[in-house]
């Protein structure tokens, strides 16, 4: 029996997540189906919800509540769900508050400046035309640091915004390790000579035909189409309202067979996840992720564990080959493994192979850190950027909209975010390598089109606690040991052994 | 210069309008788009928004602020817009305060009631399982209109709901002379003998080219797809989120040519209505249609003056021809105007033509009269229904399903909704006429596809309005006259010569 004050606090923590999936729904609209007319009228609308929400998370009498409920959670009167509700309210809460008002709307004005002058800049491949407003949000974001409060590294408070309790200082000899990793294993690839012929999934590829396949993948993997769909969009994402409506969209390219079929089984991961919150979560703000890294890492173990591997193509490819006889005649499962797994330096982030990927996010945690902690100054970004990329990737780009300018986040201050990408394939790997140790014919259960025991592996140990449990409680409950780069670097070893020696 | 006070409240108006407008976007979704298995946690996302905003309606310091802008207009302080912005929200304001809410929950589970019970009477095809929670609805809406007060009806406080200030004494003697008129309508088709025939449109139509030559012609009428879109869903309806966002829905059925086009007309209409409110109106309650009436006239008068004229057709049928060559081979024009303004009286409203159609109103809306007054009971309807069908359409419903079970308005209490039907009717045909004497050649116009003049006229004299101006405002600022049913019944007596001597 909950408490009445807990009920009560309840009822608002279902008002605010209700207001939330509503705003995520004008957003989802806005990305998939909004006439163009409507844009202006939209971003009042979606204003106008945020600020509702806003209000009422910020609220006295919200905050009054708040307290005694966190007395009744010391008392050890509530569940532990319950707890769980009120802890990641009150982190909510103290986080939101932190930053005044007048700060929020200058970060606002600035964010929408840096937009356009980033995009400007991509554009005429200056990056002297982005530089005076990215100064001023690197500015803002050191304030937003000293705001919010760190220990020993300002950009902690900025990284905690996406993982919880992470630090640089965590972070940075892991990457080091995976950056020297990385290293040998491109080494080891530039030994093997000649890398795999991957031209055929340059072909031309019909795009219905493409939607329907990945939709019948993903729905073999055990994405639920009853509480769940998939539409097209600009840039594909996952969003929910309510973990019994996941939204999913991919793109397609006509002539890249990988664009539509990897994207839905990355989006896929990240909605089997949101599907698998268990159900008293659901309408809380438990009914999340538990962190950025950890979303990604189901995301990544789904497209890159499963759908990039060995096992599975030998189940997928003949349902791939019937698709499309013509233009993958001749081809077999182990060949198109190999043509999805090349791994060669390039230099654009999104298009980047498993491998390479982290260099790319190594170079901008280093570039963030020092940012952050005044050890490097704006002007000096594009020359530091391409001494690095020349340094882990042995390229230099030929200009700052192939470089430095590549990525929108720095334009909305999002300063702590990229670090996350690699941490989901960190995590990613070593959650696949629990499972296989516990379900020990895993792999030939991929090689026969079987993916119940992994999702059930993970709605068990993973889904189901949504924000219940952070990103190192998880893994440490999950595998028994902190963070590691080591799965994911064997994981490569192996692959790459399979790819380029086969 | 608006004044502070009136700034501020304009604040309080658009957010409103605003949640509002997302509870629209989450109700279009959940009809289009929404995985089946959303369906409960999306009816409680619905309620927490409309319940936001009922709350923040009728809260003591909205009604401050009211009190203090309408004392502003009074003092002649506000521009014109302004004092209708203010006036509509008094008016909503004054009647959402006027229902106690332990009434208002009442209502809601008798709703809930009789929306099972109607359904299961009407898959039964008896009455007696609806009977009583009817009984219960009937008592309720007696004491809404003791709750919202009246003159001297209390339907006619029901009817304000859908027309504000229409009465049923002024509807009365309108609906009398329209069903004399009918009647003598009806006789004369009797004396023509055998109809047109229409079996052209119930052979096989392929669904993705009826709608794709349905949404070319509504494009053509004046929709806007920059600001409007059209979806799938299994009633047609209209809804706006704000007149830059408005969204049509439609059905298509194979064997009847009929449902997608004549249905995107009518929708296309109501959303051209919305798609043309003044810019200032957008976000406050007066970006609305003046009444159900006149919002149900403009999709009339697209559908039917328009749609359905032998002009439009003179237009339109090569395109159908060019899209559904073999269906409509060696017919004209004039065979498929013939063919689409058949007339005969039938049992199920929504299928009835534009002529019998309102005798099945006027048989509903003496019914609700007397009920509501207390003159009726209501184990007496499937007696009077049945008798009154055969008076005003020479037909007997074989059961109740075909008869006073139909419809679903009364088990959600809707009573005083059918009126705006037929007002629909008739105020389409007055502001045509109207439209044709001040536009002189527009019938030519017609003729040709030009469609513009007609918008432009409506938009002008009707559209910019939204709710500024109330319907008999309207009515008599554009055509200088009360309401009558004479233009609609010359309408239909010239069209039933052309039709049915032809």
């Amino acid at each position: 029996m909950p408490t009445a004050t807990f009920t009560n606090f309840l009822d608002r923590a279902r008002t605010l997540s209700d207001l939330r999936a509503a705003s995520s729904l004008l957003n989802w609209d806005q990305e998939t189906y909004m006439p163009d007319g409507a844009a202006a009228v939209r971003a009042e609308q979606s204003a106008t919800l945020d600020t509702l929400a806003h209000q009422m998370a910020t609220s006295g009498e919200y905050a009054t509540l708040l307290d005694t409920v966190r007395e009744e959670a010391e008392r050890g009167e509530l569940e532990e769900w319950e707890q769980g509700v009120v802890k990641e309210s009150y982190r909510e809460f103290e986080r939101s508050r932190k930053l005044p008002d007048e700060f929020v709307r200058e970060m606002s004005r600035a964010q929408s400046v840096a937009h356009h002058a980033w995009k400007k800049g991509r554009e005429q491949q200056d990056f002297s035309i982005f530089a005076p407003s990215l100064e001023r949000i690197v500015a803002l974001k050191r304030q937003a640091a000293e705001y919010y409060g760190y220990a020993e590294n300002p950009y902690d408070a900025l990284i905690d915004q996406y993982e919880p309790g992470m630090t640089a200082a965590e972070l940075r000899p892991v990457f080091d390790r995976l950056r020297e990793g990385t290293g040998v294993l491109l080494q080891k690839i530039a030994g093997f000579g000649a890398p795999p012929d991957d031209s055929v999934l340059f072909t031309d590829f019909d795009a219905e035909q493409q939607l329907a396949f990945s939709k019948s993948i993903i729905q073999q993997l055990g994405f639920d189409f009853n509480i769940g769909r998939v539409d097209l969009s600009a840039h594909p994402f996952c969003t929910s309202f309510g973990s019994s409506d996941v939204r999913l969209t991919t793109r397609i390219f006509r002539n890249d067979l990988r664009s539509c079929l990897f994207g839905l089984m990355h989006e896929a991961g990240h909605g089997m996840y949101e599907q698998g919150f268990a159900p008293q979560l659901v309408r809380t703000p438990l009914a999340q992720g538990a962190s950025m890294g950890i979303h990604e890492s189901q995301s990544l173990l789904w497209e890159n564990m499963v759908g990039r591997s060995e096992e599975f193509w030998a189940w997928a490819f003949p349902q791939l080959a019937a698709a499309f006889p013509e233009q993958l005649a001749g081809l077999d499962s182990f060949g198109f493994f190999r043509s999805i797994n090349v791994m060669k330096p390039s230099f654009i982030r999104v298009e980047a192979d498993e491998l390479t990927y982290n260099m790319h996010i190594i170079l901008r945690f280093q570039i963030e850190d020092d940012l952050m902690n005044g050890r490097m100054c704006v002007a000096d970004i594009p020359a530091v950027w391409n001494q690095k990329s020349e340094e882990y990737l042995g390229i230099v780009p030929p200009n700052d909209s192939l470089g430095c300018l590549q990525d929108i986040h720095w334009s909305f201050g999002g300063f702590g975010y990229f670090a996350s990408y690699t941490l989901g394939k960190l995590y990613a790997a070593m959650f696949f390598n629990r499972a296989v140790e516990q379900v020990p014919d895993l792999r030939e259960q991929l090689a026969r089109g079987q993916f119940g025991s992994l999702l059930g592996w993970l709605r068990e140990n993973l889904h189901q606690w949504g924000k219940a449990k952070n990103a190192s409680q998880l893994v440490n409950d999950i595998c028994g040991r902190p963070l590691t780069e080591t799965d994911f670097l064997s994981h490569l070893e192996r692959k790459i052994g399979r790819v380029y020696a086969g």
